[in-house]
């Protein structure tokens, strides 16, 4: 116990944790959630369950920051192109085509394990879904300054809606993943007039 | 084999079709999709399976006409407000709260069905997604006509996309069911102005 009161987060390097992430991302493809274990994952990395539990707590954390690191790119704040149109086509930008369609699969089977793992809807909305819309609402006021979208447009509270929304109704209507032809059309087509913004 | 071949398709009435697809919605939401058997139905429903497979053909078609059965009000195509603005949020209309969330929690779980059964996925999209498609066109058609919006408004193909995806990202971003009040607010701040339709 002494020594894992006194161990440090800082013992994972950024290479191990990314190496951690990777691992975890296969497994979640191979198995799902519910079926992923905690000894899975320490066999497949090898490493200590004890680790894994001292650096992440639980399950649920490490598979949230997993996805969140998986995220192409980075966090959306790095884009700053100067106008909404850019910025969103940048979002969009971040992942190619190959990219959307794994995440597109693994987001799908995560969205059906929030419902049944509170843990889980935790973890994914301190980690993922907040993160997101924090970065979100930062790229709507900077075209609320530039004067490109009024503040009290109504849509502005309904711009992840929108973006998520798309990325899930493409499966299901088109029976095809989201590709970054049909997300740019989708922005200029949807969200630019919905939101009152310049589409040219 | 005989009386198989010679027995007429109209044996079943509407109102013992209601009770096999009501004994269906109860199972799909009790053991979802995978788990779901035909000795299940027959069972709950005190038929015989040779019943079943001659009426609907399989599993897959008698959960998509289950579903397709269950929508409130029946088809879109009854909605004419005269108005876009009247006719998108009568669709609305057609299902109270509870309803919604009933409906949300089982079309979640037949949406993750559906990528790993094509033949689910294929019975979904001939009885649900098209004819609500059909009827979708049949409103904007209407909306076109009386000149509330143009007919190469780029965001008349993404109609489905933006009502599907305010029902899915509500439940993933919101933590809540969608509700009637959410999806008035969506149409009025999002669905119609992208439509570039009067939204007063």
């Amino acid at each position: 116990m002494a020594e894992v009161a006194t161990a440090r987060r800082s013992r994972i390097t950024p290479e191990r944790a990314a190496e951690l992430y990777a691992a975890v991302l296969d497994l979640l493809r191979e198995v799902g959630y519910d079926a992923l274990t905690m000894d899975a994952v320490a066999a497949r990395t090898r490493s200590s369950k004890a680790t894994l539990y001292r650096q992440w707590g639980g399950k649920a954390e490490l598979v949230a920051k997993a996805v969140r690191h998986s995220k192409p790119g980075g966090s959306l704040d790095r884009i700053d192109t100067g106008s909404l149109k850019g910025d969103l086509h940048a979002v969009t930008m971040r992942s190619d085509d190959c990219q959307m369609e794994q995440n597109s699969a693994l987001m799908r089977g995560l969205a059906m394990a929030v419902h049944s793992n509170p843990d889980l809807l935790r973890a994914f909305r301190e980690h993922l879904v907040e993160p997101e819309m924090a970065d979100f609402r930062r790229v709507i006021q900077r075209a609320v300054d530039r004067g490109e979208i009024r503040p009290d447009n109504p849509a502005i509270e309904f711009v992840m809606h929108m973006m998520v929304g798309a990325f899930a109704a493409r499966t299901l209507i088109d029976e095809q993943p989201p590709t970054q032809a049909f997300l740019i059309s989708y922005i200029d087509a949807v969200v630019l007039p919905a939101l009152g913004a310049p589409t040219g």
